[in-house]
């Protein structure tokens, strides 16, 4: 491993002059190559295995959990830390054993998810969803407009980007009104979201203000919520979706911390009415990160996490309303990303409305739910604080065929 | 601690003949007293430290999940060893020591959850709240008969008996289609429910069959999934529960192992249409537990399990027939076990119909819904082999106003 100074990025390392992945980002992932794993810092084309070059125990772990519950000012030491090992050359030697390259690196599940909640958060998914899940009622659920609608989603499925998504069984109503089948699902769909990862646990039975959220978040992720949306639609009244999502939840390896996110604050939609107390902010409360869907490599969708309606820490102040605490590992992520223009909706179902208007591929190809072979990445960037891009890497899966197992048929 | 045998119950320990906890039963949880701590078994009325006369590591631990993970041979096992030490008046001198009087013990969250599903499994609790939360539409919703209905819940605040429920704080629209207020919840319920605890976990992306229930499954426990139905009522659309049930979730210190209640196996609802493929049994699939809750010492309605439609083994099935897996400590529950008979009905809402028919105490006070200050207590028992009752213990908590913190006003 060999390290060329590079004065136009500030570092020793060099760094690509257009990575996403420069000094002003340092996300945080886990790590494997042979025997070496642990917490990692992503820096241009590497990682730096930071067991390597910092004392401390939590990051000679499996998880980012430690490191997150460590708190505001742990991770702020930890970022200049890492810092000045990149960028004085002092440090060459010593840093230089601990760096790989990272496309020749396992990344693992960076974080032991505790409880995770899907939000639903952008107005037009939810109108989008409502005029095909309710038509004949109002596309926006009177409730909408006045708190951010969300549930519970399956925590133990969660799993890091690149693992397999095996399509899954289950009940669905092929014929309205008719006795439901059994089998793979017909409509399987991808979500674009952006999550956010809790660091600091919050105190049994207070709330958590909004103007407290970086108290506790560490940190941004990419989360692609597969769907089944014959499932869904079958099972989800009255008690909300349960199946047709909890096959699997794919989150990026990286976490950018939201520290690095300093450049990407925007205006949000204007909020009308306006919220109770509880969920009042100084605004912006915005974030300019910028997405892209792509199927068999053809970007099929640009959704924008500017058009969310309630801000992360609105979803934070809302879902400890009730005194229900949060813990480190916790994971809540945005509902899926879609905007006024169809090209930033951010699921197949919307692009495809429902089937009506197949999603036509650069190739020719067209789509109308994904196939078994089709693979779906989803990356996205933030303008960085001098015209650079904070990457948060990418978000990747490939459906695998239904497995038929006897003991389920 | 002395111990004058007792030829009547089998063991050489004083176990009262009326007692719940037998020999029959010997159910597991977490204690602690002074410096003592660790896996216990109650037996009659006291518990037996474990790690103090078992050498396995498990037992030695602040939770149940090694014990749960290391399966039905290890349970079949312990559950020998610990009778063995009961019954031989040989061991007497050695676990003479490790005996603590039940009601001197603190008893503790007996396993870490993993991920919390709700279930909603008594048909008549569901037309119940179908009348209620959706007047003029079926009661029964469409797809009742051919699933088991659940949703996730919150695993962070699951807690033990005993923990105060702090009245919650949440959005509720006071006036129909008028704008929602904040507020402390004006009709704070409870939910007596049986749940389920899983041991062994299961291979993600292969479903579990109802046959193989047993082996992943280790035993039973009561749950009270307190409810905010001013809350609920207005968030529910189109998701389901959220922030009405998150705030917390009660269950009982003990766990009542499978093993120890194949005397409450019992007939179960006629299931009618035939459910498909993966959700059949071989009948019969209903339990005998009988329930009673009791406000303020009263008791107010005596719910019984066997009336549940959807049996735990499809409930499993079910929710693992996509490929989603399940973890050690994963806490599966029935939904509100409410029967055909008012007197049987486990929850506050249906008992007082809506607050239109409150209910009347023995000490002339009425309830619509909770008051700050009021204690509920839910017990059960199933019947054991020889006449005997196999004990769940209580789950027990007190209301405490709610928290007006200045930071969430």
């Amino acid at each position: 491993m060999t390290a060329t100074g590079d004065p136009g990025t500030g570092s020793w390392l060099k760094i690509p002059q257009d990575s996403e992945f420069g000094l002003d980002n340092l996300p945080y992932g886990i790590f494997r190559i042979g025997q070496a794993s642990g917490v990692c810092v992503a820096v241009g084309d590497q990682v730096l295995d930071l067991s390597g070059i910092l004392e401390q125990e939590m990051f000679a772990s499996s998880s980012l959990n430690a490191f997150l519950a460590a708190g505001p000012r742990a991770w702020r030491e930890t970022r200049a830390e890492v810092t000045d090992v990149l960028t004085d050359v002092r440090h060459l030697d010593r840093a230089t054993p601990h760096l790989y390259a990272r496309d020749a690196v396992e990344m693992r599940l960076p974080f032991e998810v505790g409880d995770f909640v899907d939000f639903y958060s952008f107005r037009r998914h939810a109108e989008n969803l409502g005029r095909m899940f309710r038509p004949g009622e109002p596309p926006l659920p009177e409730n909408w407009l006045h708190l951010p609608v969300g549930y519970h989603g399956r925590s133990g499925t969660v799993v890091v980007s690149g693992t397999p998504i095996v399509r899954p069984n289950g009940q669905r109503q092929l014929v309205e009104s008719s006795a439901p089948s059994f089998g793979p699902t017909k409509r399987l769909d991808l979500e674009a979201e952006i999550g956010f990862v809790v660091g600091v646990s919050s105190t049994p039975g207070i709330a958590v203000a909004t103007a407290e959220f970086h108290e506790h978040v560490f940190g941004a992720l990419l989360v692609n919520d597969w769907s089944a949306r014959d499932i869904q639609a079958w099972e989800y009244r009255p008690l909300g979706p349960f199946l047709g999502k909890s096959f699997a939840t794919s989150i990026s390896p990286w976490v950018v911390p939201l520290a690095a996110l300093g450049g990407a604050i925007a205006p949000a939609p204007t909020q009308d009415p306006e919220p109770v107390s509880y969920l009042r902010v100084a605004e912006p409360r915005g974030l300019d990160i910028r997405m892209e869907v792509a199927l068999n490599g053809h970007v099929i969708s640009r959704p924008q996490v500017r058009d969310m309606y309630w801000s992360p820490a609105q979803q934070l102040a809302h879902l400890t309303v009730n005194g229900a605490h949060i813990r480190t590992g916790d994971l809540f992520a945005s509902g899926t990303v879609s905007g006024a223009d169809r090209q930033t909706w951010g699921s197949l179902i919307e692009l495809a409305r429902n089937g009506a208007d197949p999603v036509r591929l650069a190739n020719g190809e067209t789509r109308t739910y994904l196939e078994d072979g089709d693979r779906v990445v989803i990356r996205a960037w933030a303008p960085g604080p001098s015209g650079s891009r904070i990457g948060f890497g990418e978000v990747e899966g490939t459906v695998h065929s239904a497995i038929t197992a006897s003991s389920s048929g």
